[in-house]
């Protein structure tokens, strides 16, 4: 199989307008990756080496929002059926392929088995591979009729025969069609209907007429599950989401309220971990086994080390490096910065543009001073390091090994290793003076009624 | 429709012991409103313009709950039953309606739109419509039976014959009756039952004798659910959110987990607003299109102007006022103050009793110390100014256009524009002095020990 | 029934494989405490004064992990089937009991409620209980063959007779047995069958022969529901903090959204407690009537008097104490500190190791400074008092009654009663010096670029 090639094709012209949004529907998320970022996905882990996106408007929005270079994406100008969508995409199919998969952009909870189930079926001889879903409710789609094991047509509801109508078995859209047969099939398309549109459907007829064998293969029905309002998207991502935990979990971490969890399409977690209620994982996080993520906890483009833990109410952003055993506490954020093994951050604090050697205790309330209004700059803390509570670092500024930090200090200057720095007033006290500044405010306050 | 005069009645003044609570029942809340708030609003939006609210205690602490001073209250001294219930503002149906709705306090899933098509049955000649839901299980129910479109009776379970044991068209208790009859009708209901009781069931058979015509209508079981202890309340706000989230999503905002999204009643959201899991909306939130809010988000009395980021982990409290494309970030609290186009508070900070300019910057970890313990003053900052991070602005205090706060600083007199201010001590350093201070350490560890 | 003495003999010897974890599978916790805590904790309920577990491995580390040195561990070096592990406890069983009762391990969700309706048919004069379930599909289990009343055979799945395979009636494992005869019984069960084990429920068939009453009790499926992955883990917890949901519901506390709200096994609330939602009990929190806590909470180890306000964004470590009415907001961290009547924590705020007495104001940014790198100290704070905000209390230090502290203050010393205490910086202001600094930031940003 791996030697075959495959073209898949993903048709992402639709408007969208139920979405009632500025933004094309296909790039509308799900799991932090847009619905034909799935679709792309999946036609990859099914060996689709090219893949050729078909859309409606916006085709350097939509390469630029999947970020991958190697898409060709293809304007469909005029809205002649799903043929014509397809045959948008004849730069790319004449290139000649062994296996074309035609897939819809807004379906991303289809699934590579089913791809790599229906190219093996091209590999064995079949011109057409159709995609179709059992469901209760048939009515509305079209039915697929089968006989001794072939697809004999995909009949609309409309044109149904009473038996027909009781079939359950529908037409999901998804297709795989032998390369060879392709292109001279979609081109053999008319447009003689109501509407006058090219439908893709009709080559299932134009295959038989020649011959082709075409057979029908049954997929879940969330895999043709399609997208076209944000109640829809809120289903789609709610399924993703339940799939993710459920793997997760038996894989080996402990999730106690699996539905709280919310993972990115990308995120990695190691055995062991433990995770709370609550937690949010957006783009990029990557957790090593044995660490603990409590409550309350929200993470991006994240590194996280063995035996680590964090929260609750803690917010990890992009850039964040946490060593073996360190830990980030409550109500601290950590931004671009290196942990070392067994450094503490749990109070309050802000961390950003930083690195802070092993060891190493950052006191309560801290916060790194990394912007000036206009440029970042670094802040850099040894090993074994102790930063008072309270204290604020202007970066740029280094803090040495084994150095300490009187709380409540502003440290504008670098530290050496191993020396004491200050940087507070000093403490004043005026006995008996409370009761003077209250019957003041008590003034301030009968003045401010009048 | 709109030129007949309508009173809508609603019964208040069940005990609710079931809810264990020193609050009677119908002031639990829903979505933040009161249950009978929920049926004021509904009756209201049903063309209600009088609404008489009957109570059996607190008819003070209910007027004061809905803060509706158009409110009629009247207190049900006696419990003799629903028609006795209903007479209790007899002041207010002697005042000469067209339309008498007679609904539930403890209801508060019910539809305006049931609401309105049972006064159009009464505009269209009925005299009583009694409002009825579908159930499986109907045991325990009052029985609805029709014929011919009418309304023959309502029939309690235990005096049901088999085949009316079978219906499942059950009484919901509200009803639209004619204002024309509505006195009369409940004047002649009698108490001649095993509980001596007026129930207001019998004006069915009543308005049957005098040969007025009596119908049915369907609503949903929701509607006419009522709540009677906190388990329900909780179903009840769950339908409630449900419904809510569904039309949020429908009007074009992306919820990406809606299940963990909390509305209040009067919650506004506009179009391609992208609330992410968890977010809280208290009462009194307006946000404009376009707007991000990022997971772990609480809003209460907050307006939010189009294209802002708001979490995640933020804090809007009442007052709360952000400019187009303004930023609140992690760990940070606005109560009663208003951001300018583009200002940012993004870590750690405070900002109560304010004003920010646009385009300033406010540092990690800054503080408004808007109270000395009696009175709360105020701290104006200009329009792009910067505040260095973990400062205190000791209000009442200006900070000017332009101007500069360096990080750390505690500011205590104004600052005029384009100034740079500093309120921090200089830092000193002792070098090689922290071994000394681990082995003082040491010893009042070992001290302790003893 | 109090005066027959109980042994409850719970088997945890499995490995537990399918969980992919380093802890024995009955380590795992559902609300905090280990599937067998749950297990002994329903034995104890149901009167089990004298409680056995049987492990496979890690004898000490359950010991240690139930923290509980009444319970007697057994360790079964080979794993010969049920009836095998059960004597592995035949030293407490040859002590003398009236009741037996065995149970497993890994059922968190066992309810006292059947243990004891168990027992009390062992007092009737049964010798053998077997506890059984009721599933729509049966195949796999063990059927209940009954006939009047009688337990005639646990039959197995694969030895069924066709009328045998449609009995819904199936073993849940669970047993009660006469103490008299329970020796005896596990004594004569032999190993002559395919896998050379002893089971436990061969002791049914040799009752039989005995001539002694044996007969079946139903039980709920989800007291016998076993817990052998992560998924299942998940499952028993969402059970389990579904029932705990509405049991709290039922007693008085108002959960806006139960669904979100997470508690611990030994959670206490008192009535009228209001739960908005996102919430999280871990272990060891006790809170009075009257108590509003916010969303987004986090508490552990705390015990809150009665009117007291939490959240959002709150998160109360052990030893936290709250006074009556006393408050903690947003992103405030208290932890080992006791806050007097209607003290206040407002925002921001780190309390740990301290008192704060009552009445007392603590600003917003405040940091008790109670660590030094290797000792923690506290601080005393008391009522009355003001502390300003973004304040640094450096420990070990006072602060006496009536005492106020400016705002943005170092304290390193101790404030008398109704002193006035400054420990900060006077300000200085640079006039137009703004534009110099930026000038200077532009200089460094065209520096960074080259």
């Amino acid at each position: 199989m791996t030697d075959r090639r495959c073209l898949s094709i993903v048709l992402a012209a639709g408007e969208g307008t139920r979405m009632k949004s500025a933004l094309p529907k296909v790039l509308h998320k799900v799991a932090g990756l847009p619905l034909v970022g799935h679709v792309v996905v999946a036609a990859r882990a099914a060996g689709a080496g090219d893949i050729a996106v078909v859309v409606g408007r916006g085709a350097a929005e939509v390469q630029a929002a999947l970020g991958d270079s190697t898409l060709d994406v293809f304007t469909q100008t005029e809205r002649l059926g799903t043929a014509h969508a397809v045959l948008a995409a004849r730069e790319a199919l004449a290139r000649g392929y062994d296996d074309v998969l035609v897939l819809f952009g807004d379906t991303p909870l289809v699934e590579a088995e089913a791809l790599t189930l229906a190219r093996s079926r091209l590999a064995q001889g079949a011109a057409i591979v159709v995609m179709g879903f059992r469901t209760e409710r048939p009515a509305g789609y079209g039915r697929l009729i089968e006989q001794d094991g072939a697809l004999l047509a995909i009949r609309e509801d409309k044109d149904c025969t009473e038996a027909e109508r009781t079939i359950t078995f529908c037409n999901g859209g998804l297709m795989a069609i032998s390369g060879r047969d392709a292109l001279s099939l979609l081109e053999a398309v008319g447009n003689s209907n109501a509407k006058g549109e090219y439908y893709l459907t009709d080559i299932v007829a134009i295959a038989r007429e020649r011959g082709l064998p075409v057979v029908a293969q049954e997929v879940g029905a969330e895999s043709v599950m399609g997208v076209n309002n944000r109640a829809e998207l809120a289903e789609a991502e709610g399924i993703w989401q339940r799939r993710r935990r459920t793997a997760a979990m038996l894989d080996g971490a402990t999730l106690l309220a699996p539905e709280t969890v919310f993972f990115s399409h990308d995120t990695r977690l190691g055995a062991d971990v433990l995770v709370e209620p609550n937690v949010f994982f957006g783009p990029g996080v990557e957790v090593a086994a044995g660490v603990t993520i409590h409550a309350f906890s929200h993470l991006e483009g994240t590194n996280v080390e063995a035996g680590a833990e964090i929260g609750p109410f803690a917010r990890l952003r992009p850039g964040a490096k946490l060593g073996r055993k360190s830990k980030v506490g409550n109500f601290c954020e950590v931004k671009k910065a290196v942990l070392g093994e067994g450094a503490k951050v749990n109070h309050l604090t802000y961390i950003g543009d930083a690195s802070i050697g092993a060891g190493s205790n950052i006191g309560a309330g801290t916060i790194t001073c990394n912007y000036d209004g206009l440029n970042k700059f670094e802040t850099r803390i040894g090993s074994n390091a102790f930063i008072g509570s309270n204290s604020s670092l202007v970066a740029p500024v280094s803090i040495g090994d084994g150095a300490y930090v009187a709380s409540g200090s502003v440290i504008t200057q670098d530290v050496p290793a191993n020396a004491l720095a200050f940087g507070r007033a000093r403490q004043k006290v005026i006995e008996d003076r409370a009761d003077d500044l209250r019957a003041r405010q008590q003034a301030i306050k009968a003045s401010a009624k009048k």
